[in-house]
């Protein structure tokens, strides 16, 4: 059982193309003390598996009859939901016996049981996917990177604010500057969605540098880029795609003939640092930021290592109080002047 | 002057950052016989720079006495625009004088101005912006990349019909597959603008093979890619910024050593490669789809390696005389079912 001292972290043991032997063993891949973990899964499924944990790892097991698939749909997803893996490592976050729950599952699913079941930050309609991506100035705060395919200026707003208290949180600085991702700098550029975002990021935030393009995400010259969850998510998998695309070409170019051979094999330990900067993998693990509980989405093809950054990253996250440290900051914020702004929800 | 054999394309010599001297570079670049260039712009400064021309290329000057630029916006734009070196440069298509045009100038002032000089195919009601883009598999089409930020489903199913034309025509074979871009690749995913348009794509088209993410653009499995001009910007972008920031990252790790240094400098050639393949300059031109003549828009920061790939690529549609191509399929395709589906316009 756990020890007292530890922070304790609901994990989803179904979730995922590669469940529960990715989750296993990233758990083991994580093994830092101090933290215990309760799986949620099939019972049956999850001892079968169980030595992947390796002898690290401080864990219990709970079962979960249930376990939702994205085939089901949401709604069915909902009804028979709270009591499946997924929903019951959340119900374990609400009820405070975990102080976080990491889940590799369906994204949509996963939103849809974290908000009914923990419901939203009061002031915070909607609940955003956050992630860190790299950069040249170091790392950067992206939202949101999937949950809203649809959004209305409040929810861009909405994002600005929580995001801007995660960068102060995450990036551990005070000067954050915060932008909105468009097709062009200029104020004219873009659809109205962005447009009168602009205008309200422009009396809300003083950090506010306006509009930001694509290419300019990697610049590293804002710390918050800003943006509705269809955009936010096709601009999070181009990037993935391009990354794979390069290195693959490069592995193609490198091995076309023997002397660039011998030169890859003399530049090995560069190119594995490039590899380890630009793998997706080490980067895994995303917030839903605006719900009353620290819920971290793994991706779904993540593998052992990828899990385990998943698990890195909420583990930071509670090490650092950065959770309340985002209430603070909401509540110092604009919040008020915002609902002013849109009107009582 | 012209060789009467010659195809004639028009140039916009003061469009873009660099000009007129990466355009005049870039056509000197270019430098391939059978091809005439009507450059306009101001005689004085394009006769100061002529030397950049080299003697290899034959052209003409036209004056013109305006410049259109980005920061007079587009109402001011087209008030004097037909009097730009930009105008003039469609308006000699519009004439028959030239066969095709090209301009590094402000992507949304040339939409414009050619939309309003030479007018849309009847049946679409909003051009679009296509260009080529690598892929594992070779290279596949992607539309629109930026001319609409704001687009309906019925301008979504006039880019696949486009798109899918210009694919045949430039990819040269038959069996194009036709995607459209999203955040994931179930039929509940996404927002309200692609569920519906992927409705009727399923109705229109055999070769529809449904949603594609981010991530699956450079895996070549699809050949035409259709998405609204504010998401196919912001990916393009981003693809960009990803393979910039990649590279350049190739480049710190691989001088971060003397046996890295050692070991890049044998595998110079296929690193050189690699830089050939992911080099944004080459991939520079892309077609404005949906106007009664060839408008060929270069990025503004093109320099003349750049300029000179986007008239190569003009010269290769006018070569297959790709334009008359787009012509027959779209007489051949949809329109008439999408006119019928949306109403007459």
């Amino acid at each position: 059982m756990a020890d007292l001292n530890s922070k304790v972290i609901a994990i989803d043991g179904m979730g995922g193309d590669s469940a529960p032997e990715a989750v296993l063993s990233g758990l083991a891949e994580f093994a830092v003390s101090g933290f215990h973990f309760i799986i949620f899964g099939n019972k049956k499924i999850i001892d079968k598996h169980a030595h992947l944990l390796g002898d690290n790892v401080s864990y219990e097991i709970r079962h979960a009859d249930v376990m939702v698939t994205p085939d089901m749909g949401v709604t069915s997803a909902l009804r028979t939901g709270k009591n499946s893996s997924m929903g019951m490592a959340i119900q374990a976050v609400k009820s405070g016996e975990a102080a976080a729950v990491v889940s590799s599952g369906n994204t949509g699913l996963y939103m849809a049981l974290a908000k009914i079941i923990l419901k939203t930050i009061p002031g915070i309609d909607r609940p955003a996917i956050a992630s860190t991506i790299p950069s040249k100035h170091g790392s950067i705060i992206c939202l949101d990177l999937g949950a809203n395919a649809e959004c209305e200026v409040k929810n861009l707003v909405d994002f600005a604010i929580m995001g801007e208290a995660l960068a102060i949180s995450v990036l551990n600085r005070k000067d954050i500057k915060l932008a909105l991702l468009n097709i062009g700098s200029e104020d004219v550029k873009g659809n109205r969605l962005v447009k009168k975002t602009s205008e309200i990021l422009k009396k809300l935030f003083e950090n506010y540098v306006g509009f930001v393009e694509g290419d300019y995400i990697f610049a590293g010259n804002s710390d918050v880029i800003v943006t509705d969850g269809f955009t936010g998510n096709v601009s999070l998998k181009t990037m993935e795609g391009t990354a794979n695309y390069v290195v693959s070409e490069l592995k193609n170019a490198l091995s076309s003939t023997l002397i660039s051979k011998i030169g890859a094999l003399l530049a090995m330990p560069a190119l594995n640092s490039l590899k380890k900067k630009v793998d997706p993998r080490l980067y895994n693990g995303a917030i839903l930021l605006g719900l009353n509980g620290i819920v971290v989405k793994s991706h779904g093809g993540a593998d052992a290592i990828g899990f385990s950054n998943a698990v890195k990253f909420t583990a930071n996250i509670l090490r650092n109080n950065i959770f309340d440290r985002i209430g603070e900051q909401l509540e110092k914020s604009k919040l008020h002047y915002v609902s002013e702004y849109f009107g009582k929800q």
